[in-house]
């Protein structure tokens, strides 16, 4: 990439959503891409390609439904304990497979079990709870009506009627269906054959070591599964370098031997355009979308190359999956012959404004959780990198193109991602620490759930006032009075003690800076004196901000802008020399490898509501305690009842 | 079986559904069996065994969501359209997977790509849409904020925090988060294998031919099916008769080769204990519930065989599956590991009283229909036998075994099969006729859907005057006045002209008694003539039965009192010699090879509302033409217009 192809790149069109599916699937043959035969045991989940008529009756004879005696209804009419009707038994007895021999005859009574042949003459089967056996003779205690007990030749399907239409998803009943008339195997749509391909130098295989600069491959993986779960045949071709002659045959060995080719990295608008150039080769019509006004997914890629669907998703698995959803999904369905994926939706409050850019269709994923006046919708995303936002997101939100932002307190609808919405046993919100894990941990030992939503102290607060959360996790220091956390409780709440991290300075062991340095004011000191020396900062609002600020008593050395959003960004940020030095906690430092000088310990604690205590916050505070072994071995020091 | 078998065996003790799944669930050590470690491809649908925390960063080195340039925000404080800050270019370009070089030092600008790793002393990164390039300078038209468009190392998830927890149902999401920390394997839960034995001498595989007497097995293919649905690896050991060797080394080999067992058929009282004592010798505890008090599926027996749940289920497919889902599958998913099945209520009124047993727990299979007063649940169960009613149900309503019926207008809440109601263009309720396939094909044509519910045409015309469905399919001769149908229409109402049937008398073709039969008098008279000569009637309300009881003029032959509900069990009987004459429809005849004299024409008619006429009823009445050549092949004269 040079900086002039960056700067000829911007003025690509960008197409509406809207706009760029019309033109995706009016490219296509919108329809399933063939049938084929598959036995009884690979039916489920597959999609009928042709109506099935039953080819037999079922059952195929009348058959009784009842262990009994077959009957003629006329001679048990006015039958009853008292006055039971009295039958001699057919010298024969009808299990299930028993072609009968003999008829019934007035006076008579064949015994039969259930799924037996009705024997000829019998018009009735009487049911053996209703009978007793004396002296040879049968006691009928009471009457049946003609038909009582029998199921019909034909009456479940007759033979000629239609048992499933094309088009039915087939799961263990329809299976079920097929076998009862005998059918052995059904024609159902053949699964699309999709090859994914990651591109990208900077992709390494999971498994593999990492490399400096270089990332795994998410997008492979996450969209072969997605594949799978609508109803596709993943090809995998792997992660791919950025080579041409390499990444030329594989992608023209997919498109000659799959369905669909699905490319993904390498879209953004300034990336090289080695793959355009090749899906272009690929044939007619070639890309017909480039740049789609979504967020994410702006830099989605579509073509249609000799019939068939090539896409080039963009590189962030976020983006990867909400364009692959909202816009390749359905086509690939149709060609699958599936049907639409039943979307849920659920409705819900946004507690704070989401802004939005006008004119691009935005995706917002979001945690669900109930408050006092309904469901509340929270944003979980941390950018459109992050891959594990969709742990705690239970669906997303759509903001239309013609909107700039959803104010707060606007009722909105949520997309859920499965069909029923995780309720936790508590809901924590706040400040995220790795402590945490140790403690719900120990909750799950009870069989509890908790979901846990990073939204900073103070809006873990907002959102425990609001009666949103159970619990919110703070350390949050009033420099006034020099304590932790008790002065922002306001009324209504208490704390339920967590415990101490030592926050400190880190360096990496083998920076001459530093070498010899004896206390934190030291390290400041020199990192001072050395214009070449960068900092890395953290964000405003976070409690070791604080620490810094006082720490660097007005001083703004280089590197102070940067200011990432937690502990380990501190730590990877001097461990990868980007930075030389930081605050950040002692685990965190030592996880690392970097020298760590301690400077004071934060509380982190836990506001919840004063009154009432419910059970499952109850068990959280024991997990607290029983946790403490695994927060000590972590770093951190239990605080003990407050 | 014996008769005194059967008598000994009625005394066998009912328990209780409670009491039943609490011996079962005592029995058993309710937890996972094992896990193992699979590859990220067959992770779908598996459940994590053990919670996963991150080995990495991610992602690992602070790197941009945006192409464009590395900047210090300082550099670009205050920079606008008008007033662009004006940047040198460092000597490098940052793409994915290159490791910087070069820091970015005041003044200066670093072009990087997407997904780029942020160069040391950069602390934002602008846009390329913000910038244009004159004269080797860069203009920055926007100002940045420390930390824009940076995603920073370990802000998607920081090394040591957990990733997913121990339980989880692993998705494509779920895969995404694995790979993208490098993950090429998960602990999973492994699959219990479960083997599947069907036995009864009267089972014939599907795709075998069936002999007399004998069923298809649908229970096998019914059971693995939804052994896979719910995370068990089905072993088909087939469908296997009644013989005590075979059957002993199959159920042996099934206990020590497999996690549980589940055996189906043989299990009603009277049939043989072959099975039963098998399972006995398996081991301790053995058979510890042999009849629950359920409808459908009271024959279950529940067995524990060292550790190993044994099961029987009832030999009726529906029974089988209400009670395999009901009591056997949730003890299968806490041995898989996965989370109980999410069912899905509705609420639903039951427009006609369902009558149910004292003591038993009922299921009742329903198909739901939106009624002018909210949403109206159709019990459409055929009989315990009948598979098909499967497809028609949208799910199944429990009856406590506190109650003896459901009254019509009960409120009560449905359980529905698949977590969506199929909502169909149309509701047909009424009649059934053949030919009505015929017809929704073509309305399938035009991407209509119809749902079609068998209540006899009485039935049909109440739901339709209570705007449960759309159109009433009625065949209902007024003897009065000898015309069809228009009598019974009442205000409101108006008839889709439909088909003429040609009812008749059917008898075998080698029936001597029956040689050289001129007319349906003369075979009436003849039959009536001989005592040992048997009929088969039509169910009382059925139109043909008015034909029949005009023919007989009073008479009441022997087989009178057989009286099948459906054209096809007339013809199964009479060809199957459990009968020797009745009255069917010409196609029924034919397709039964039996001879035909034809009788009367009947009139299929479709009743509907008068007012107002919508898209769908228009498509109906335009298929029910279309279909003409169709219902002709059939042998059904089209009514054309009326």
């Amino acid at each position: 990439m040079t900086s002039s192809a960056l700067v000829q790149d911007q003025f690509l069109k960008v197409l509406s959503r809207e706009e760029a599916i019309a033109r995706f699937r009016g490219a296509l043959e919108l329809r399933p891409l063939g049938a084929e035969s598959v036995r009884l045991e690979g039916l489920v989940g597959r999609v009928l390609a042709e109506t099935v008529a039953a080819p037999v009756d079922a059952p195929p004879f009348d058959r009784s439904v009842v262990d009994g005696f077959a009957v003629l209804a006329s001679d048990v009419a006015g039958a009853s304990e008292e006055s039971p009707a009295w039958l001699a038994l057919t010298p024969e007895t009808i299990a299930c497979g028993t072609q009968p021999r003999l008829p019934v005859i007035a006076g008579h009574a064949t015994p039969i079990a259930t799924g037996g042949p009705i024997p000829r003459g019998a018009d009735a089967v009487v049911m053996i709870e209703h009978t007793r056996f004396e002296n040879g003779r049968l006691a009928v205690m009471r009457a049946s009506a003609p038909g009582q007990n029998i199921s019909f030749a034909g009456s479940d399907i007759a033979r000629g009627e239609t048992l499933l239409r094309r088009g039915t998803l087939l799961g263990s009943r329809e299976v079920g269906m097929l076998a009862a008339v005998g059918a052995a195997e059904a024609k159902v749509w053949r699964k699309p054959r999709v090859a994914v391909i990651s591109t990208g130098d900077e992709l390494v295989a999971p498994g593999e070591a990492l490399r400096p600069a270089a990332i795994y491959d998410s997008n492979g993986p996450i969209v072969a599964a997605a594949l799978e779960e609508n109803g596709c045949e993943p090809v995998r071709f792997g992660a791919i370098p950025d080579v041409a002659t390499a990444l030329a045959a594989a992608i023209r060995e997919a498109h000659a031997t799959c369905d669909a080719v699905i490319l993904s990295g390498g879209t953004s608008k300034g990336a090289g355009d080695l793959t355009y150039t090749m899906v272009e080769s690929l044939g007619w019509p070639g890309i017909i979308a480039h740049g789609v006004a979504l967020k994410p997914g702006k830099p989605l890629c579509l073509a249609v190359c000799e019939g068939k669907p090539v896409v080039i998703l963009p590189g962030f698995p976020t983006s990867a999956m909400f364009t692959f959803h909202d816009i390749v999904a359905p086509v690939l369905r149709i060609l699958a012959g599936l049907p639409e994926r039943a979307e849920i939706g659920v409705p819900a409050r946004v507690p704070t404004r989401i802004p939005s850019d006008l004119g691009r269709t935005e995706f917002v994923m979001v945690a669900l959780a109930e408050g006092p006046e309904g469901r509340v919708a929270h944003p979980v995303g941390k950018g459109s990198g992050a891959v594990t936002a969709f742990a705690q997101a239970d669906g997303f939100l759509t903001i239309d193109a013609l909107s700039d932002a959803l104010p707060a307190g606007t009722q909105t609808e949520v997309t859920l991602f499965a069909p029923h919405i995780a309720a936790p046993s508590l809901t924590i919100m706040g400040s995220h620490c790795v402590g945490l894990d140790a403690v719900i941990d120990r909750l799950s030992d009870r069989g509890l759930t908790a979901r846990s939503l990073a939204l900073g102290s103070l809006g873990g607060l907002s959102a425990l006032k609001r009666g949103e959360c159970d619990i919110a996790p703070i350390h949050l220091l009033d420099p006034q009075s020099g304590t932790y956390n008790t002065p922002f409780l306001g009324e209504g709440l208490r704390l339920v003690p967590g415990w101490r991290r030592m926050q400190g300075l880190v360096h990496r062991a083998d920076d001459p800076r530093f070498a010899g340095v004896g206390s934190v004011d030291d390290l400041v000191a020199r990192a001072l004196a050395d214009p070449d020396c960068l900092m890395v900062n953290r964000n405003q609002g976070a409690g070791t901000r604080v620490l810094i600020d006082l720490l660097l008593k007005g001083a703004k050395p280089p590197g102070y802008w940067n200011q990432p959003r937690s502990h380990n960004a501190v730590a990877a940020a001097v461990a990868q020399e980007r930075a030389d030095w930081g605050m950040t906690i002692a685990p965190v430092a030592a996880a690392a490898g970097l020298a760590f000088l301690p400077h004071a310990e934060e509380h982190y604690d836990f506001a919840v509501s004063a009154t009432p205590r419910g059970e499952a916050l109850a068990a959280f505070e024991a997990a607290v305690t029983e946790a403490a072994a695994d927060l000590k071995r972590i770093g951190f020091t239990p605080a003990g009842k407050g």
